[in-house]
């Protein structure tokens, strides 16, 4: 039911500085004094000197900026139980000696667990939606519910779990798809093209099709596996998913990573006409010593969106989506040799819109604007480290950080006020996961959920 | 005076756990339930189980760790001011059409207010010691005495000027050594090999061995500097330092950057003896895409000590230490393709033991152990992004944060406590520093303070 105009609103914040999109690509203007009203999760109205209405809560926001919040385009949010414990190793080992071994003891108190104090991490750094891509997700699904945050999730599986893998993760994407009062979307998620066969992935093309999904994958995350796969299939990875049918510009797809994504895959990717979408989460390129990094420059011009990621805690060590954004603004400086590129206005618009498209919301969130969700964050710009502002844009990137947001919005209701988290309690649950570490943990069984060979 | 041990201590802390160094290198232990007593700015007793005498002040760490204050190793503090105003530009534009035409407008009221605030913002992100490398420099010798912190400084000088540069950079160093009760220590502070002349330079080691000095200068900052250098001289930036009796074994000396260090330097640079140190700040050699950043694990291999740095904020964004360490092993993995080299713990290392002996304190701070000057960070480890600690050591370096540093302590004064500063007013600092902002950033004028050519 709509509330009628004559009732109060939901909320309203007031004296903020607005980040707002102009128009399209890095079209970005600062709006001082700006109000922001939220009705039924939704921006009613943005900007200098708008009507306010009576409102059942008020935010004075002076001194802060108001954004979009942040999204997580990639992660796998339970594994923040694995902060730290694979450490200084090659991908290949952390794989196989030490995560996928650990996860072969996962329960679903543990992804539980890990996925509110993921959230809890998230929403105190301002992501208001995530993409997960893990195990036992009906539990995600409901930590997502019960902490009121916003998230694209999918079931993710192996060919080696036989054909229960893709129907589970089928199952998983039809009950939960509008869930949490249309804060969960859904997506079928097979692991890899290294870990999933060309049936499979045929099969889960025709499955998103038939059912009107998304698909959330990893491919080409590093040079590696792209020169791996060349070696057996004579093809890449962009270009197994186009051959098996999951590329081919019908469907929305999400590819995590794509640092290894060559010259030859990009009319490939071209082809899909801003259907497909790549995460960048460049910390970890930079932990394993991958040579290459996602190729933002060549994907943004030929319309591929790329969203902004924090992958796992256990390869990140966070789920710092601010911390990306600078680091992505300064990688690809760096890689590319020009530091005239990735300007901090393009950053900030990987870090909203791009991401957004992403998962598959480019419509709903990603920017302030009238009839956009209210997934809103209040930033402090008064530290000693963010003043004085000579750019806002630049401060936002490269001088504030995740600890400055003050305040996290998602549909309009306020999940942390004044650094206060409202639906999730820390000690608690740092308490709980901290009595299942020994057991989780526990690799002497010699197990593993599936081998790492690229 | 030594007090009597009778008589109370200044500082007791108590209940936390204790970064504690146990040899050489990364060699560093973690002492839980630890206490440390403190006394006339020095640590007296450290560990689990001291004998806690009565103090003036006590602090209840439960739940966070101590450590050695952070150390900056290379920077220009007051360009705090500068934040943000020349972004995206190669380093040549970055000189020659903002900073340095800026830098002509320089007052001493500019200065004062920037280092007003650079202190804040580093008291605030756990740097209890700064090398300061900059104009009025007495200006930041009388903020270093007012606010409580510690510092190396030096008066930064071209020989553009005339033999007055290098006569005040001396009158400089002599008149603050040993000042703010021994807070502040000095330097001779040629700007560069490509901005001082070798008769220049001659006369700076000449004036370092005749009044006991140490030599802070930026050198092979870049590639195009170390090729420039060859192309003029037939010598690296290093081999003109060695030419002209800087680099020669018998003085300190603290290079900043060092990006262009190539094979040939090595030798040269192991000749010292480990009393050359070199300063990274490897933020801002991806922002203008240098394409190399400082060879650590050469340096390291041959005895330089490396120490971390943030340079100044108009090309490093923030004067955070704590996120150059991050980016320093994440950096130094990638450059070397190794994910194995610069662990957590050798980062560790380059923060505190290596900094302090690339600041000539290399006795007094950089551990917490008996003896050494009580420079104490309490840093906050229950947020849900440090959680759970598998490793602690990898918590610091890349899940914590400058903003989880709650308390600071240097000397044994508390200098800030639960993020509160006590010694410096920011929001005044920003409002005297935003009436001079207009004057200061002004460029219709035409000069610059120096010519950027390598």
């Amino acid at each position: 039911m709509t509330p009628s105009p004559a009732a109060p609103a939901d909320l309203v914040i007031t004296g903020c500085t607005a980040l707002r999109h102009t128009g399209a690509g890095d079209a970005i203007e600062f709006t001082e004094d700006a109000s922001i009203v939220v009705r039924g999760g939704i921006i009613e109205a943005i900007g200098e000197g708008v009507d306010l209405p009576d409102a059942v809560e008020r935010i004075d926001a002076r001194g802060q900026l108001a954004m979009p919040g942040l999204i997580n385009c990639h992660t796998h949010a339970p594994m923040v139980a694995l902060r730290g414990i694979a450490e200084d190793l090659p991908t290949e080992e952390w794989f196989n000696d030490v995560v996928w071994p650990i996860e072969s003891n996962l329960t679903d108190i543990d992804v539980e667990l890990g996925a509110r104090l993921a959230c809890a991490e998230m929403i105190r750094g301002g992501v208001t939606c995530f993409a997960d891509h893990y195990f036992s997700m009906d539990t995600v699904a409901a930590v997502v519910e019960e902490c009121g945050t916003r998230a694209h999730l999918g079931e993710a599986y192996f060919s080696s779990q036989g054909p229960q893998g893709r129907e589970r993760s089928l199952e998983f994407a039809l009950r939960h798809r509008g869930g949490a009062d249309g804060r969960i979307t859904t997506a079928l998620a097979p692991h890899a093209p290294y870990t999933v066969d060309d049936t499979d992935l045929a099969a889960t093309a025709d499955l998103a099709r038939t059912h009107g999904l998304s698909v959330h994958i990893h491919a080409a995350e590093n040079r590696d596996q792209t020169d791996a796969s060349l070696a057996r299939h004579g093809l890449t990875p962009i270009e197994v998913l186009a051959r098996t049918g999951v590329l081919t510009g019908d469907l929305d797809v999400l590819i995590a990573h794509g640092t290894g994504v060559i010259e030859r895959d990009l009319p490939v990717l071209e082809r899909t006409n801003g259907r497909t979408a790549v995460a960048t989460a460049p910390r970890g390129y930079l932990r394993f010593a991958w040579p290459t990094t996602t190729p933002v420059r060549a994907l943004r011009e030929i319309g591929v969106p790329v969203g902004l990621a924090t992958d796992g805690a256990a390869s990140n060590s966070s789920l710092d989506v601010w911390d990306s954004m600078a680091l992505t603004s300064l990688i690809q400086k760096s890689t590319e040799g020009d530091p005239r590129w990735l300007t901090s206005r393009q950053a900030l618009d990987h870090a909203t819109l791009q991401s957004a498209r992403a998962v598959g919301l480019g419509e709903r969130i990603g920017s302030l604007a009238p009839g956009r969700k209210a997934d809103i964050i209040l930033v402090d710009l008064t530290g000693p480290h963010t003043q004085p502002v000579h750019d806002l844009a630049a401060t936002l990137v490269h001088s504030a950080r995740s600890s400055d947001v003050r305040t996290t919005i998602v549909d309009g209701r306020v999940l942390m006020r004044d650094r206060e988290l409202l639906t999730l309690d820390v000690p608690e649950i740092v308490r709980e996961l901290g009595e299942r570490l020994p057991a989780l943990v526990d690799r002497s069984h010699g197990r593993r959920i599936q081998e790492y060979g690229t």
